[in-house]
Parts: C-alpha cells; sequence; structure tokens
C-alpha cells in the first residue's frame, strides 16, 4: 500500500479552486503522507458520479498503490458500466472521513466532531491492462487487512474477467481535519453543562473463525497484532 | 430524533429506478424502520451534489426529525449557498454507511464486508422558517449525543444569523447491506488461509472532560450508558 517514491518537491498536491474550501481553509492539507495516512487507514470511500443530471453517491471498497486509488465492482455495476462506456472516463469525486472523537461544548453552536477526510476530484478510467488490474486487486485485498492478498487463493480466471477495476490518479485532492478540545465562548465556560471530548472506539472486536475452517488453521498474526489500529 | 407518525400503509419507501440497486438487489431494503435505524446510529453522512458539471462529495454531521433530514453549515458554505440561491433547491444524494464488520474470505475475490447504508436522492432546500430551523439544529445535535440540545446553551441570535439549515425530505430511499459470514465457493473450503468475520470496535473511549469545567461538574449520564451502542 506504499511504494510512492515521492521526492522533496512532490511533497505536496497542488491546490486547485476546487480543493481549497470556502471555510475553515486552515483545517485544509495538501500534504501527500497526510493524504496518504488517512486513505490508508479507511475501510469504505464514498464515490460520487453524476447520472441523468443528478449526483449519486455510493459506498465502496477502494485501495491504493502510491498515487492511483482503484475502486472495484461487477462487470454489471452502473458506475463500473458508465466510466467503461465514457470518454475520456467517469468524472468522479472520491470521499474518505474518519469520525476520531465527539466535541460536546457547553454552547449548541460549537458542538462538534474531530474528523479527519480525504476529498479527491478526477476522471476515474476502467483499468484494462491485465498486470495492473491484478496489482488493483491484490490492493483492495491488502487494504481490508495488510498483508491478505499474500494469505488467500487470487482470483481464477473467471472471477478476474467478471470484475471490473477502475482507476482514480490522486492529483486534485486534498485533506481536512479537526483535531484538539472545545472551543467554547469565554462568558460560556463558567456554564453548568459538561463539556470534553468523547474519543470513538477504533480497531477489531474478537475475530470469529468461519465454522468449517480447514483443522489446524490458527488466527493469523495480522489479525492479532493490529486490532487497536485500526478504525471503522 | 424519533417523531415519525407511520401508519402500516406507509411502512416503506417507494422504490424508483434510482434505489434499485443494478446488483445484489436482495440486499436492498425500503423499511422506513431499518432505514431510520441506520440514519440514526451515523455521525456523518456523505452530501453530494453538483457544481459546474462535476460531483462534489463532501462529509458533514446531519440530523433526523420524522421524515426529515437537516444538515448545516455557515451561512458561507458552498453547498449552503448554492441550495439558498437554486430554484427549487440543490439536486443532492445524501449517504450513511456502517462498516460493522471484516469478512476475510479463503478466495480474494470473496472478500468482503459487513456494512449497513442508505441512500437519500431529493432536492435539499434552504431552511427558512426560524421554528423548524430551531428544531433542526437541535436535531443536528441531539444526533451526536441524544439528549444533549437540552444540556447546552442554545443558539443565540448572532449564532443563529450565521447558520443555514438545509432540509431533503425521506422520500427517494433506500438501505442496503450485508450480514452474516464468509461466502466461499464448496471447492476453497479445504484451503489453509484462516477465514471469519472481524467485527470492528463500535461505542465510546472514556470521556475526557474539558480542563476549564466549571465545579463540580460531572459526567452526565447519557454518556456512561451509551458509551457501547453507538460507532464511528
Amino acid at each position: 500500500m506504499q511504494g510512492t517514491q515521492d521526492t522533496p518537491s512532490q511533497a505536496s498536491y497542488t491546490a486547485t479552486d476546487r480543493t481549497v474550501p470556502t471555510r475553515a481553509a486552515h483545517k485544509a492539507s495538501y500534504d501527500k503522507d497526510v493524504v496518504h495516512a488517512i486513505l490508508d487507514e479507511g475501510y469504505v470511500c464514498h464515490l460520487g458520479f453524476v447520472r441523468d443530471g443528478a449526483p449519486v453517491v455510493l459506498p465502496t471498497l477502494y485501495g491504493r498503490v502510491g498515487e492511483r486509488l482503484y475502486v472495484h465492482g461487477s462487470t454489471g455495476s452502473r458506475p463500473l458500466r458508465m466510466a467503461g462506456q465514457s470518454d475520456p472516463g467517469l468524472a468522479v469525486c472520491l470521499t474518505v472521513t474518519h469520525v476520531d472523537a465527539l466535541i460536546l461544548a457547553r454552547s449548541a453552536f460549537h458542538h462538534s466532531i474531530n474528523y479527519r477526510s480525504v476529498v479527491v476530484h478526477g476522471i476515474a478510467h476502467d483499468v484494462t491492462d491485465a498486470d495492473e488490474k491484478r496489482q488493483a486487486l491484490d490492493a483492495l485485498v491488502d487494504h481490508v487487512v495488510p498483508g491478505r492478498s499474500q494469505d488467500s487463493r487470487p482470483a481464477n480466471a473467471k472471477e478476474f474477467a467478471a470484475t471490473a477495476v477502475l482507476r482514480l490518479d490522486l492529483d486534485e485532492v486534498s485533506a481536512k481535519m479537526r483535531t484538539g478540545g472545545v472551543n467554547d465562548e469565554p462568558e460560556d465556560l463558567a456554564l453548568p453543562h459538561w463539556a470534553g471530548v468523547v474519543p470513538l472506539r477504533k480497531g477489531y472486536e474478537t475475530p470469529v473463525g468461519d465454522p468449517d475452517l480447514a483443522p489446524g488453521t490458527e488466527l493469523p498474526d495480522y489479525l492479532v497484532a493490529d486490532r487497536a489500529c485500526r478504525q471503522a
């Protein structure tokens, strides 16, 4: 999931009109490491596209290989078909968001959440090169659990043919986040309402093995060691 | 956050071309109780709209009052301004997704996640009625922590004027979900790869009080009791 070969001069994405927020621009970041970390921690993205003039937003799994994101689906699914039939591709907006904590202020107005999000604008292309498609499918599995593509049966020819993959280059990209505590007005500090930060739980609960596991199959280390450091 | 007065004949949303998935239609639901439960459990939605012909997807807080959803923001924020300036309003797609568990199959192809999502299509309208706007702002705070609007200072005139609220009626709506365990092919069951369900952790970590809490301010019961039953 890493594999970027950034030089110092390429360490940030170039801001565009679409990636500079109209509000709270100080919360925005174009740093590639920040963007990659947020993307790599997520499970689903929300993929937006336009159909018959109206917006559509669908949750979907994704994977990252360097500066490319991949989403996949059945060759019959709507956005996959639309991208395959469009020239030069399908205009999309792909967004990943983590909710880290609830911010309870004394004032209703200052209630908030601590979050980290990435928004990617661009054109999604159908991946037709077989090698790139295999690499993308591995990245999609490794995105769910790092290293998992090496511990599962790869797609056979039928499965490979039934799966469509879209590529979206990380080019027009921004991250946005809120961190820290409560920002109440000074005159509200004496109010009797509890105020503070409520962190949300992250990570894995105890994995539940399939009832038909082959005899002697042990829980792999990558499921034990990673239990506390990923998020929903 | 409840407050619906559904009669039995109104217990489902009417399916439309946009809300019937092209794939896995058996995973779709139009049941109002199912939709409401998914919406009420979320913290952020992903709001999609079209700007200059291209899709935009932004994460934002939301609240529900019966069959109406509300999002809010600064009066200067982009979608809020666009909706206020549009007639009859802004075409949006609002999506809420919960990731419940990772599904690790023996085959890469059958890796998946257990999830629950709701997709709402419709026209978002700027809320201009002051009473409806106050009710919406309460719903937004109560959505973060149920009951919290009664334990915080309501918006003053300046805060109220600086906040824009959009309403989206629950009309063209569907839920979609995956539950259950691993669906590997019969011929893969003897493979030595661990397979099973990895549930993701939900709920609150220990709340951290603001350092300037008024003397004697106790952690409210609603933060203790709810610790395990909400999700990120």
